[in-house]
């Protein structure tokens, strides 16, 4: 083993990617993340509607690791970058490195309205997809003990904010258990009464998708009683109400669950680095890259995935998608091999492998370069794929019997309200 | 349907069974709760552990009841009870009853030291055996981050007060992390350095059970390696040391990790449930009931299960296991219905089917009548057992699988450390 030292700062799809590909390599490497495992973003919106477990779509990075003997994983947060000195600080140690892979994402963001944030959670990490499980669920509890029929609208109305896969696939989950799931479960109210408002601010949802699929989207969405407000803002946002503006006018929406899907910023360790390394950083403050994913006169720092802004060939910034980040990961852990074996380094390039969304429980979206197609067999697809891509092999059994049984039965067994109210305090 | 409305407050084996019992009686159910699932108690050491996710082991009540049309559940706190014009009261609605089954449990007691809560937390609710999971796994975590030997050596001292069956399971699912889960994941510590200490102040562990399988117990514990310290009490527990007395001496040990499965204490319902009918309370809180289950002077107020003090043939109250409150559910359902109809009311009478704990991953010890056994076979009677109490199917398949999977792979899928560090803020 040699004495050489890379450190990779955050285990979502990048670093892990990155780490795993220098699984041979004679160096050391040492993997830091504030979280003991990788979560499985693409299908937190499942946790969220109570259809998964957390630890479903999550695995402790230690485990994903322990048979890499060349790595060593640390639970910190990285508190500042020693440029110059080449090392990463935490609360009480700091850490040597001869290559750095900074990876640590992104959270969501309200666009300056940070208020907002306590009124409309977002859905980035498992406390989030707990948080609105409680919300959607403490919701129609407490319709059941209503008699107003004005405040059970209130209480049924729900909001979504970002009309991209997240708010897709968020409405399509709620229009789910609105009208199936909770279905004989309360006997004041009819759930399937549920609103479901679907707010983007352009014209269609789904606006990374060719045009076709985004009708289609919202045909599904339409047909599962969800209301697709598109070309409409948000431009208020209270603890009882939420006020959507389109063309020109506002209407106040009585409603207690918004939940947000529309912006999202960069890791703060981006502005941090721009600071100690002089690095650009864009609107949304992700750290411009060099071609070959390192920052601009630290050719022993590389920014990927949501934290980087790496142009495509036609001069967009490519999107936060997981593989963005798998590639970048790869391309990085490479790079840092080639330089120090003095070969020539190569520019990234990404390799679109298309992209897919979920619209409730049978019908998806799917776009593979000139491939396009939607309905039952993108979702079987994205089935495969996502289930497939899931870390460990007992997840993916886990959560295909999970599915089929969810599937026949319309049940969602995860619907637990949990981290508030406590039975010894009844 | 009739007009004549049961009430029973709390979701647990005892008002669960109480609710069921009533299903075809020509009458109207409230289930009160302020949990909207029922919790299988006797598995969240394996969620503290990170064997079992929270959804495992918990069925939201509605579903349970969706079929059931006489029965509506409210998620809810009960304030107070108005006996005279027989009401429960909640936050913000008055529930009049003709009859009312209260089965609201226990929590833990520290014994006037109620400081202790915050260094020594119990485990009777999901929060509590995901804050222990978080305790476990941080511990591990800070480790590795250590160089000096005494401070690493007081992170991996896990010290268990309590040898009841709670406290049993939790050491024998400790040393299995230890000294097999987490071997090959960390590169400064050994896991199997941790030092696991079971303080009990009786003479032997299990003293609900025969002689023989407390000793078969402490013989399987100290093959696990866990120091089993019967006779000895503890008197001071600390955020970095708990104080143990054996002998007339004390000793301190430095550990962060004190986990309490010592005592309980009623529901505070019990007490208010005194202060209105005059019913008398033990020294744990529990209501002293009448033969039949119900209050002296209140035949329409039942109280079962924890909550209840209720004596057996020779005079001593019931233990607080599941098994006792399931048949009191079912009779105080019954007498219920007896009394409406005039029918003779018979006292209750327990039918002691046995009890069972798990020490590790493949011993136990049954004890049926005169049957007793320990080891192998007692596990495998253990886990048939549980997982045919499990309320739903589903749950059943799950956990199977997934016990399945641990058992051969030595893992815990579940070790995800989640309610506190947020990846956004690294």
């Amino acid at each position: 083993m040699d004495s050489y030292h890379v450190v990779v700062v955050g285990g979502g799809f990048g670093g892990l990617q990155a780490v795993q590909q220098l699984k041979s390599a004679p160096i050391r490497i040492t993997l830091i993340d504030a979280r003991n495992f990788h979560l499985f973003q693409p299908l937190l919106y499942q946790v969220a509607t109570g259809g998964l477990s957390p630890a479903n779509i999550a695995t402790p990075l230690r485990s994903i690791f322990k048979r890499q003997a060349n790595v060593q994983v640390l639970l910190g947060r990285v508190t500042d970058i020693d440029v110059e000195g080449r090392r990463v600080l935490m609360a009480e140690e700091a850490i040597g490195y001869d290559a750095l892979i900074v990876a640590t994402g992104s959270s969501h963001s309200y666009f300056g309205h940070e208020a907002w944030g306590s009124y409309a959670p977002g859905l980035k990490t498992v406390e989030d997809a707990l948080a609105i499980r409680r919300r959607i669920l403490l919701a129609f509890e407490a319709a059941e003990h209503q008699t107003d029929p004005e405040r059970i609208k209130a209480l049924l109305t729900f909001v979504i904010v970002g009309g991209g896969p997240t708010g897709v696939e968020l409405a399509g989950a709620l229009s789910e258990i609105s009208n199936h799931t909770l279905q004989h479960e309360f006997r004041n109210i009819n759930p399937a009464d549920a609103r479901i408002i679907l707010v983007d601010h352009g014209d269609r949802v789904l606006k990374a998708y060719a045009e076709d699929l985004s009708a289609s989207a919202t045909k599904t969405l339409e047909r599962l009683e969800v209301t697709v407000r598109t070309g409409a803002g948000v431009t208020q946002i209270g603890p009882d109400s939420v006020t959507i503006e389109e063309n020109g006018k506002e209407e106040v929406v009585p409603t207690h669950s918004v939940f947000w899907a529309a912006g999202v910023k960069a890791s703060p360790l981006g502005k941090l680095l721009s600071e100690r390394t002089g690095a650009e950083l864009d609107h949304a403050g992700r750290v411009q890259v060099q071609p070959d994913l390192s920052l601009q006169g630290h050719p022993e720092i590389y920014v990927i995935g949501d934290l980087a802004h790496c142009p495509d060939a036609s001069g967009n910034p490519l999107p936060g998608v997981a593989q963005v980040a798998i590639q970048q990961g790869k391309h990085a852990a490479q790079v840092i091999l080639q330089r120090r074996e003095g070969k020539p380094i190569k520019p990234f390039r990404y390799h679109d492998l298309g992209s897919m969304a979920t619209i409730g429980r049978s019908a998806a979206v799917v776009q593979m370069g000139r491939l396009k197609f939607s309905g039952f067999f993108a979702w079987v697809a994205w089935l495969f794929v996502h289930l497939m891509s899931l870390v460990r092999y007992e997840s993916r059994a886990l959560v295909l019997l999970q599915w089929s049984w969810s599937y026949f039965t319309w049940n969602r067994a995860a619907s637990l309200i949990t981290g508030e109210a406590r039975s010894e305090d009844l």
